[in-house]
């Protein structure tokens, strides 16, 4: 059996079996969980390379800061707030010096804007760009937000607008919007998540889709979710494509970095007030399920960014 | 400029520039340094790819421990206790599953043998067999011990035998001894690192070579180093290869895994009831210089194990 017939799901549950669930660590999240006394540390790494992970017009500026990013959306997803990073890097041995430079550059510009310091790294020669970040980050331990908390009659929330980066991707040939930014420079949601940790019972963030977020959620939390089609959160820009394909950017587009949780309905006003976010459906027993002018259908778990 | 005729040290220049050392972090030695109050805690990563780092013999369960061990090395070279593990897997869709499996195994085998807990990872699709991982570890303040504190007038001391792995990739062709074991299924000096945490003034891992090691710590320290080519300690094995050959591969050869470090002549025989260790030279001045029978050569800045 190839790796290729098992599906991402299906392969980390081959390297399941190495990971350890001890007394001071907790595993199986977006990040893993250490414990600190007081406080929990978490840790996350992600691998991103050229041909699957940056789009063709991409600059090195913006893979730098991409390779960031998503490490920090991880972060802050738990609730945590993200400190330090490192990354290891793999270059074409025909890269161009101004190219690390811009790579360079990126890393910094995105982890200095969310007060995060990059204290160390490993280079390697490699036939495709590959960049694997690690990002360390800390949380009170009543504060940290797992996959598994939310409750039926909890509010199915968001921040942002959802499908913006997919739609980039469709745009994506020089024109410069806030689809194609979304796409290129995604902002991970740090003030969101750490404010979330005060009232998100559930949490994780949107990288692959709404769809497959919401299927995580739903097999951690062991709940399903109904999710209001006309209550999702678009850009404006959104507005220049069919309504089949808004709704199909929205639940099955990847590559937005908003974060996707639960709260208690006692609860939504004051999380309004400290960030935008919005409520788009509700906690159920179970079944994930759109509903659409009085319809509703099942929400498959598929997504990821397509290159 | 392209980066194949930078050099990885001018490549690492690169990017220190997005290096930031805070109140709260030093950088530019084996791990970055966190401030966690009472304690330091060390974060290190390190990829690994098919091509260039791992020999053709090598099985997926010797490629899961060496991703492991890589790692160990670097947190016990700073003298700090390695807990934590995550790693990304960059796999070729056509990797056998039965491959995967002997990797997850040999990650795990090596972070149970030396206490340490794998708690995340993240799996991609990748040409080459991508492996990166990254420790995190743990020391009481005054225990940190860096590359910059040799002084002049002390010992410069190594554990274990010197070249083993070099030799072992001569040798490789379905032999198995002590040298083929030092390549493929190197043993991170865990115990002594944390030993030499009370007795080491600088120290750093030799996976590169004790060449490039010396240059590392003389570079940080502001020092010299005389070894003693008598000095040097070898395994049996490396008995049947000519002199010439032993010295090459004990100066230049890279993949041992053994510490190298300086300490105060006062500490030597305390160090050496706690570990195996041997002194094989002295600090000076400046100059980083080998001593045989009588006459003085430089000790060049190369090394790397090449396949």
């Amino acid at each position: 059996v190839k790796v290729c017939e098992l599906g991402e799901k299906g392969l980390i549950d081959l390297f399941r079996n190495a990971l350890e669930e001890g007394d001071d660590a907790i595993v199986g999240d977006d990040c893993g969980v250490i414990d600190e006394g007081d406080e929990y540390l978490v840790i996350t790494t992600d691998m991103l390379h050229r041909k699957t992970d940056f789009p063709a017009s991409m600059s090195s500026y913006q893979i730098g800061w991409m390779t960031v990013a998503v490490n920090l959306s991880d972060i802050v997803s738990m609730g945590a707030r993200p400190l330090f990073f490192v990354v290891a890097i793999g270059l074409p041995p025909d890269t161009d010096v101004s190219f690390v430079n811009g790579l360079s550059l990126g890393m910094k510009a995105c982890a200095s804007k969310y007060g995060v310091q990059i204290i160390g790294g490993d280079t390697d020669g490699h036939e495709e760009l590959t960049l694997v970040g690690t990002a360390v980050g800390r949380v009170k331990k009543g504060s940290l937000v797992m996959r598994r908390g939310a409750r039926v009659g909890d509010l199915l929330c968001v921040t942002g607008s959802l499908g913006s980066a997919s739609a980039g991707l469709e745009l994506i040939s020089g024109e410069e919007n806030i689809l194609t930014k979304a796409l290129l420079e995604p902002e991970p949601r740090v003030k969101e998540g750490i404010s979330l940790s005060k009232y998100a019972t559930s949490m994780t963030d949107m990288s692959d889709s709404l769809a497959l977020s919401l299927h995580d959620l739903s097999l951690a939390s062991r709940v399903g979710f109904i999710v209001y089609a006309d209550e999702i959160p678009i850009d404006d820009e959104m507005r220049r494509f069919s309504r089949e394909k808004i709704m199909d950017h929205s639940l099955y587009g990847g590559g937005d970095f908003e974060l996707l949780f639960t709260i208690d309905p006692k609860d939504l006003d004051a999380a309004s007030d400290e960030i935008e976010m919005k409520a788009i459906g509700e906690v159920v027993p179970s079944g994930i399920t759109l509903s659409s002018d009085g319809r509703t259908e099942e929400i498959e778990p598929r997504g990821y960014l397509h290159l």
